[in-house]
C-alpha cells in the first residue's frame, strides 16, 4: 500500500487559553488525524478510489460480505467507546470532557498495536441506549473497546454486546487491568516461591477492575480470594450486595468463609491488590504475611504508597511510571486487539486473556527481580509477544476466522 | 503541531481474491488510517498525552465545554454517516457494502478540505433509530455528513438532526449536488445571456438530489420550474404525491400551471437538469429552446448522452470526468465543511450554500466557455474559495461561533 502526503491541518489559533502549559500545548488541535493511504491527485486516482471504480468493490462486498476484510479499513479499526461516566479518577465528567482520554487511547492503539482506533464519546448514559447505539455502529468496526463506563452498567453493556456482535468487545478497564495484574502476580508468586493454590489474596474494590481481576485470578488457580468494598469483605451473609457483588462473593470469600473488614482480612494475607482508590492504613499493611506482595493500582495515589509498602512487602507494584513495576493497561490492550484482529476473531475469550498474561509474564524471563515483575510499557517486544499469544489462543478456542 | 511517524500497517495478505485488478489492488487494506499527531515514545510523552497529564485537559473541558474546540480533534472531525440504502447507482446494498464509498468520501474530505472524516455505516434503516444514533454520536464530531440514505427518509433525518444538534448537519447527496449544479447553471445562464427570472427549467427526478436542486434554484431566483417524476410533472392536482412531492409541487409547477409528461414540459424549456437515472428520448431533447442547457447528472449513464445532447444544446454538463463540465460534489462538500468548521458554525444555512455556489461560479471567471462552466475538481483554488465564502456567509447569517 502506497502512502500519500497528509495535507496540513488548518491553522490553529496561534494563542490558546492555556498557552505555555506543555500538556495543553501538546493537546492543541487534538492528538490524531486521518491519513489517506490511497492517492487522490488526479482523475485517474478518483476513478479508482472513488467513482466509478469503487462501485466494483461495493458490489463485491454486497455479493460476499467477507470481502470487507480485504477491501476496507474496517478489519483494522476499533471503536473506543465511552459515556464519560468513569474517566480516570475524575468520575462522571461527561462525553465531551472524556474525549482527550479516548484520543490518547486511540493513539496508544496505533503506536503500540498498529490498530486504527476511533474515539466515540456518547451523549447518553442509559444502558439500553448505549447497547443499541454500539450495535448499530458495528458494521463500521473490527472491534469495540469499551472505556471508562461506570459499574455496574459496564458489566451488562459488555455482556450484552458480546452476545449480539460477532466482533471482539472488550472493556479495557476490566480486562486490560486484569491481564496485566495477573502477569505481574504470576511473576511475583514465582519470585516468592508461592503456588496459586496456597496463596491468600485480598482485593479491595469491587468495581469494574476489581470484578475482572478477581475473575481472572480464579481462572489462574487462586482459590483463597477475598474481595472488599467500603463495608468490608463481600460474602453472601451480607444483605447489602448488588447482584454483581453477590455473584462475586459466591465465587470468592463464600468458599473460604472469610469475613470482616479490609484490615482484618489483610491479617496474614500474601497478596494485596488495590483497585479501590482508598487508602490502607500502615498498621493493616504491617499485618500481612512475610514476603508479601502489594499492588496499589489507584492512580495517581496508590492505596498504599510505595515508600510505605516497601517497609513490609517484598514486591510492590503501582500504576505509576515513576516507581518500579508499573501495571499499565497499555501492556495489554494493543497486543490483545492486534492478535484478535489478525485472526478476525469473533470475540476475546478467557483463554485469550490468560494467554496475554502468560506472554507478558514470560517476557520478563531471567530479568525477574523484586523491581521487575512486569515488562516496561516501552519494551518493544511486548506488542508482538502479546498479539502472537492471543492469536494462537483464539485459534485454540475456535473463535479465529482465519 | 509535530508529526510523528505512523507505524506500518500489519502485513496484509500477499494475495487477495481480486488480485491484479487495479481497483481492488488499490482498495487492499482500505483507503485510510489513523495518524497520531502527538509523539508517544517514552514515559515523558505518555505523561503529557495520556495519564496523568490528560486529566488536566479533561478537567478544563468539564469546567468549560468550549475548550473542546482547542484541545481535541473533534472540531476538525466529521462523521460520514450512511445506512447503505442509496449507494451510488447501486441502491440498497447495506452498510458493509457501502463502506468503500464512505471511506472514499472521507479521503476526499481530507485531501480537498483538510477535514478528518470517519466513515460510519449503520446497521439500521429505521428513521428514528438513525436519528437517535447520530444524535448520541454528536459529542465526538464537529459535523455530520449524511450520505447515500434513500428518500424520503433522508429529508426527515436531516431536518430532525439539524433541529436537535448545534453542529452542521449536511446531506451531501442533496446539497452538494445542488450547490455545484447551481454554480454551473449560473455560468451557463451568463454565457447564454439569460436571467433567472425568465428562464424555464425542468428537473427530472424528485428524490434527494431533485428536491435539493429545485429548492436552491428557487432561492437563486428561478421562477419557472417544473420537477418531474416517473409519472410526469409534479403538480397539486395529482393525487399520488407523497408529502415531500406535494410540497415541491406547490413551490414549482403549481406557480406556473405546467402539467404533462417530461417530454411535453421539455417543449421550449431552456434548461434540463436530470437527477433521475432515466433516459430522455432524443426527440424530446430536440424540442427544447435554442441555446438550451442540458445537465445529465446520473452516473455513470447521463439521462442524455453528451454526444446526443450536443446536437441540440449549447451547454452540456454531466457527472462524468471524461466529458467537459463535470458536476462533481467534491467541488462543494470539502470547502463547505472546511468553512463551517473554521468558524465553528452551528449549522449550514441556505446562505452558506448559495455563497459556495457563487464562489464556484466566480472561479471560472474569464475562462468561461461552453466547455467550462464549472472549475475542475482538481483546480487548487476551489477549496479555499469555497471555504472562505462559506465562513463569511456563516458570520453574515449569525451561525458562526468564532
Amino acid at each position: 500500500m502506497s502512502s500519500v502526503p497528509v495535507p496540513p491541518r488548518p491553522a490553529t489559533a496561534s494563542t490558546h487559553p492555556h498557552q505555555g502549559d506543555p500538556v495543553f500545548d501538546l493537546h492543541l488541535g487534538g492528538k490524531m488525524q486521518i491519513a489517506p493511504t490511497a492517492p487522490l491527485v488526479d482523475d485517474a486516482d478518483l476513478a479508482l478510489a472513488y467513482t466509478p471504480g469503487v462501485a466494483l468493490v461495493c458490489q463485491a462486498i454486497a455479493a460476499d460480505p467477507s470481502m470487507t476484510q480485504h477491501y476496507t479499513w474496517v478489519p483494522n479499526t476499533v471503536a473506543v467507546v465511552s459515556d464519560g461516566t468513569a474517566v480516570l479518577g475524575l468520575g462522571d465528567i461527561g462525553p465531551a470532557a472524556a474525549m482527550p482520554v479516548m484520543e490518547g487511547k486511540a493513539v496508544l492503539f496505533k503506536q503500540f498495536g498498529g490498530v486504527d482506533a476511533i474515539p466515540i464519546c456518547l451523549d447518553t448514559t442509559d444502558t439500553e441506549e448505549i447497547i443499541a447505539t454500539v450495535a448499530r455502529l458495528a458494521p463500521s468496526f473490527g472491534g469495540i473497546n469499551l472505556e471508562d463506563i461506570s459499574a455496574p452498567r459496564c458489566f451488562e453493556i459488555e455482556d450484552r454486546l458480546k452476545e449480539m456482535l460477532d466482533i471482539p468487545v472488550f472493556h479495557d478497564d476490566q480486562h486490560g487491568t486484569a491481564v496485566v495484574a495477573l502477569a505481574a502476580l504470576k511473576n511475583s508468586l514465582r519470585l516468592t516461591g508461592r503456588e496459586p493454590g496456597t496463596t491468600r489474596v485480598v482485593i479491595s474494590g469491587a468495581g469494574a477492575a476489581g470484578v475482572a481481576v478477581a475473575k481472572i485470578l480464579l481462572e489462574a488457580g487462586i482459590t483463597d480470594l477475598a474481595v472488599t468494598d467500603r463495608k468490608g469483605v463481600l460474602h453472601s451473609s451480607r444483605t447489602d450486595l448488588t447482584p454483581v457483588k453477590k455473584a462475586l462473593a459466591e465465587m470468592t470469600a463464600d468458599k473460604t468463609g472469610r469475613t470482616g473488614t479490609l484490615g482484618e482480612v489483610l491479617d496474614g494475607a500474601d497478596v494485596y491488590i488495590g483497585v479501590s482508590g482508598g487508602t490502607v492504613p500502615e498498621e493493616d499493611v504491617a499485618r500481612m504475611a512475610p514476603d508479601s506482595i502489594i499492588f496499589g493500582l489507584a492512580n495517581p495515589m496508590p492505596e498504599v504508597h510505595p515508600d510505605v509498602a516497601r517497609r513490609y512487602a517484598r514486591i510492590v507494584a503501582t500504576g505509576r511510571s515513576d516507581f518500579p513495576n508499573q501495571i499499565n493497561n497499555v501492556l495489554a490492550f494493543p497486543g490483545i486487539f492486534r492478535g484478535a484482529l489478525d485472526v478476525h476473531a469473533t470475540s476475546i475469550t478467557e483463554g485469550m486473556k490468560l494467554a496475554a498474561a502468560n506472554a507478558l509474564a514470560d517476557l520478563v524471563g531471567d530479568d525477574l527481580s523484586e523491581t521487575q515483575v512486569i515488562p516496561s510499557p516501552f519494551d518493544p517486544r511486548v506488542p508482538g509477544a502479546v498479539s502472537s499469544a492471543v492469536a494462537e489462543a483464539a485459534r485454540r478456542d475456535g473463535v479465529a476466522r482465519r
